[in-house]
């Protein structure tokens, strides 16, 4: 049977309380979240270290893009302990749980196994509790747009440039159809990314500095 | 600014209480929802003599593909009348609105206005009743792409076979890496119509059934 895999962004606390917002695919097994991140990574570390992540469900693409372009502080909203569950009790030191602003639902989730790797360990997380805090507006081609420009711009070197090019061509075609102002920003981010890759490829001596942008906290919708 | 389009399923009655389901962009001004059916078509002649319609916001992508490949029989359900509604008071003879029985969500439309045009007249409606009737799983680029590939199939005559086979290719990436059974099934339909497609550019003279395959109901999730 096919597994669905969700673009989803996982948000770890880490037991000094530095909250971290990584995207990544999720697969519902059961009632189980299955996450793959990799080995070394800071959403690992935290979920190894207090046990706990919360899945976020978002539609604002801007956190996919700006994730892989260096903006990776998003605004969070601290989410109240859940006093009856026996995992939060017997880690009650941990951070409480925070979900990104912009999601429209979230899951707070527990660790319930972990099969190690030495690149992707795979975690089952059962779901410890569910809520909607906004609602789904629709499909929307220039988001979908965003997610796999977004992929492209995370595997760059690895591509070469006619089929980038190309691709982002055709990706372009649903940004100019479907946008909107927040589809648009995190596309602006994205094609930067593209533009420096492709500039550094026509000039490899250039002085420009290659470094990402500074984070910055971009505004929510 | 940029408005953003949803991609949208609308689903109308007709006087005499045909269903009709069809995908149609959306967009949202202000509080009213906008649409854009062409002249002639059904929902248009439906939405003119009822002033009625529903939006249907949905993931289950088999609808997109299913009603580009001649499947345009699914499932819905009725809804409620809205008593205080003084427009359904006026037009108390129209049969009840209906909604996609895979609706995550739906909005019970009303026609303001209407802006006319010989190909594509505006029409500005307003939300009667929301209602939420799913959940939001996440973002998932198998789900996009079969949308993309909705588009393709739907303009197979206006559209290079190389360009056809290259955008194929790539759509094909995010099915075989995340797609779930109900993505498969709706991206086999669409595989389907280009197969025929090229078929046919291949022998012109065939004597192959060109005409879509018999609508059928498929299963619901």
């Amino acid at each position: 049977m096919p597994e669905l895999i969700y673009e989803t962004v996982v948000t770890t606390v880490s037991p000094a309380g530095e909250v971290h917002v990584a995207p990544m695919g999720a697969r519902y097994v059961g009632d189980l979240v299955l996450l793959m991140p990799f080995r070394p990574s800071t959403t690992l570390a935290n979920i190894e270290m207090t046990g706990r992540a919360v899945l976020n469900l978002i539609t604002d693409v801007r956190v996919f893009a700006g994730c892989v372009t260096g903006r990776k502080l998003w605004p969070t909203v601290e989410l109240a302990p859940l006093g009856t569950d026996p995992a939060d009790t017997a880690a009650r030191t941990a951070p409480a749980d925070r979900r990104l602003a912009c999601s429209l639902g979230h899951v707070q989730l527990r660790l319930v196994e972990q099969v190690d790797d030495t690149q992707r360990p795979l975690l089952r997380l059962r779901r410890a509790a569910t809520a909607q805090t906004g609602v789904f507006q629709g499909m929307n081609r220039a988001q979908a747009a965003v997610v796999e420009a977004a992929v492209l711009v995370s595997r760059l070197h690895m591509l070469p440039r006619a089929k980038l090019e190309s691709e982002w061509a055709w990706l372009q075609i649903a940004i100019d159809k479907t946008a909107g102002p927040s589809e648009l920003e995190a596309w602006g981010w994205l094609d930067d990314a593209l533009r420096r890759h492709l500039d550094k490829l026509d000039n490899p001596a250039s002085t420009a500095p290659a470094s990402a942008p500074t984070p910055s906290l971009p505004a929510t919708p």
